[in-house]
């Protein structure tokens, strides 16, 4: 038998999926289980966005442009314009997801042996895609005590070597709900200014952010135009995972121009999906609104629960629908497998997503997990109670 | 300013594309353009895809399983059985395109530095697929002079070195039309079992068959099993090229584990797209007939027509919807611009892709063009006449 590859035998598997076999099982043991481990919210789609779908009047289902419709980069722009990112339409490709966007950035950026910093925790995808790109992610650790703010800028100056491509921040940030401050951000425009470098940002979150703090971009410091490539996606922002759509985000040509080979090599994002897309743009704000007003009651009651629970710190989170909690147990692999396995109470459990597997340095973040509060109130309140009690369980074994 | 990859700086652009400019300032000149150059069927998408998508209740435009819809997948699994390829919904990944399943592909089984062997002609964005994992594509050559056939085995085993992991086949071809026999798939099929080596089958054109010839799949052949990876589409199949739906279909359990750790890194494929997917897989039985008589049709007319033109010299397509004609010209990129830029024949030219694009040996299939008959008949024949006067205009030049 022919062999596999040794990128796709280094491929990481999903720290999420791991456990997906163990809910699968508990699920036809008739177990109610409680999804604390994915971001996929229950929030609705915008009518707007399903209902231009339904309207449509294709006769034949065709590519669009490799970059996108030209309408729909157009009605970005003017988006973008109102959230303080002034690009134009040519600055634009649209992606098949955000997850697309990052290929391609990688791509367009990086040779194999090439190293991008990442501030650890971060979303755990970024390790499969830099395994496929050939690329070294070189972790910054950022910590609990202070809710994984960045880490000083000499840390990571202590990291550039000369084969530092990029800095690649999510923000806010996936696992950890941080949101990083102007200084913070303007803080890491200037070291990759002063290094050559090339700052991803994947702001995919950016319009969940609470207590009245707003996000700011690295698309919004003039002197980066060069270095800054923003990644978007609607998932999050419209509820329409399943849409995959993206976009790749540079005032740099070259980027561009390079990102784009990228994009016709795969002839187009999807079109179904960017109709959706294009009219979910014309969503009321009352929408988000509303959204931002669920997801901040969500949070509370989630940190407030978790903080209640003995031994259990949380990091409270700004932005994102995600946190970061420390458990009174040693290891959240096993923790996690644990409640899906052999834990039960009143018939229902809840499952976490270990967090180690969204830390590149070995034996880091063990006995955290993260949590995503997409789930309803009350349904909440549930969970973080069936959390209380399985650890209580756990840690008197 | 940071610099572009390397392997970004050495993506191909597609040759389809570099003519678009020219096309685009032509088109401005009020010049009416028979686009003969790109595979976007105008063949109407079966109404029952587009009306499940318009009958979505969806609330929630969530995720799928990155494996694809477990519904959509046994469909196709039986779709495959009809057509004497035995695999199961285990044996099959939903990709975004069959773009996305050339590059699962290339991922699972190579890393930089290997090479795979694909006859020439070959789709041009192979070549994108190919630097964007780091492989070397090592061209055989296939002549026009019989009909693009399968190159000698022997002439395939003076390539093969220790980095050759794979063959890669597109059968029937683009841009050859050519549609290889049972006994050349044997071949390669004992070829590749003889040195282990992979597969790589592009099937996406199967139903695009003539003559009464039917297509041979390579993974129809039960001792490859372990060697076989198909790449699939809905894109030409159904007219479906915006849905980007495809898929990898492997027999192999390694070869699908590790594709699936590369399809779970980029989360799912499209919802919707899939829903017209799985809808289109009950288009009936008549659509194909007429479609495939539809292209039977064009076929005749464009081959009878452009073996009418004085030193053109045709390979007769048995299946796809493309054809490559040798053109009395010394160099067809000029001669494509030319077309745009300077010629015009009642107000009307017709725009061709440069075959050179297609050969990956430098300096070949330079008076050679790729045609797609995806125009109606009138289209067609028009197209043949503002090419015949065109080229008798530029060689008398």
């Amino acid at each position: 038998m022919p062999s596999i590859s040794k990128k796709g035998l280094s491929m990481p598997e999903s720290p999420i999926r791991k456990l997906v076999p163990f809910a699968e099982a508990a699920a036809k043991q008739g177990k109610n289980i409680y999804q604390l481990n994915i971001g996929q919210p229950d929030i609705k789609t915008p009518d707007v966005a399903m209902q231009a779908v339904k309207d449509n009047s294709i006769e034949v289902l065709s590519y669009s442009h490799s970059a996108g419709f030209a309408s729909y980069r157009e009605k970005l722009a003017k988006y973008y314009e109102r959230n303080d990112i002034h690009v134009s339409s040519e600055d634009i490709i649209v992606t098949t997801g955000g997850s697309e966007a990052l290929l391609f950035a990688m791509g367009t950026i990086t040779d194999p042996g090439d190293e991008v910093i990442i501030p650890e925790p971060f979303y755990a995808n970024y390790n499969g895609f830099a395994t496929s790109s050939g690329v070294t992610i070189v972790p910054i650790e950022s910590s609990i005590e202070n809710n994984f703010a960045l880490p000083p800028i000499s840390e990571f100056e202590k990291l550039i070597t000369e084969n530092t491509k990029a800095i690649l921040l999510c923000n806010p940030g996936n696992p950890t709900g941080y949101l990083y401050t102007k200084e913070e951000v303007q803080q890491i425009a200037d070291l990759a200014l002063k290094h050559d470098l090339f700052v991803v940002a994947d702001e995919v979150y950016r319009e969940f952010t609470y207590d009245g703090v707003k996000h700011n971009s690295i698309m919004s410091i003039p002197e980066l135009a060069n270095n800054a490539i923003m990644v978007d996606s609607v998932s999050k922002r419209f509820s329409m995972c399943g849409a995959r759509i993206g976009c790749l985000v540079s005032k740099n040509k070259e980027v561009i121009t390079t990102a784009m080979k990228f994009a016709q090599a795969r002839l187009s994002p999807p079109t179904l999906a960017q109709i959706a897309s294009e009219a979910a743009l014309d969503t009321p704000q009352e929408y988000f609104e509303e959204v931002n007003e669920e997801y901040t009651l969500r949070r509370n009651i989630l940190v407030e629960g978790l903080e209640k629970i003995e031994g259990v710190n949380v990091a409270k989170p700004k932005g994102a629908f995600y946190c970061i909690a420390e458990l009174p147990i040693e290891n959240a692999d096993a923790f996690a497998q644990w409640l899906l396995e052999d834990f039960e109470y009143e018939g229902e459990t809840v499952m976490v997503a270990p967090a180690a597997g969204f830390y590149s340095t070995p034996n880091t973040g063990l006995n955290q997990v993260r949590i995503a509060y997409v789930l309803k109130r009350e349904d909440l309140e549930r969970a973080i109670k069936i959390l209380e009690v399985a650890i209580k369980e756990y840690t008197s074994k």
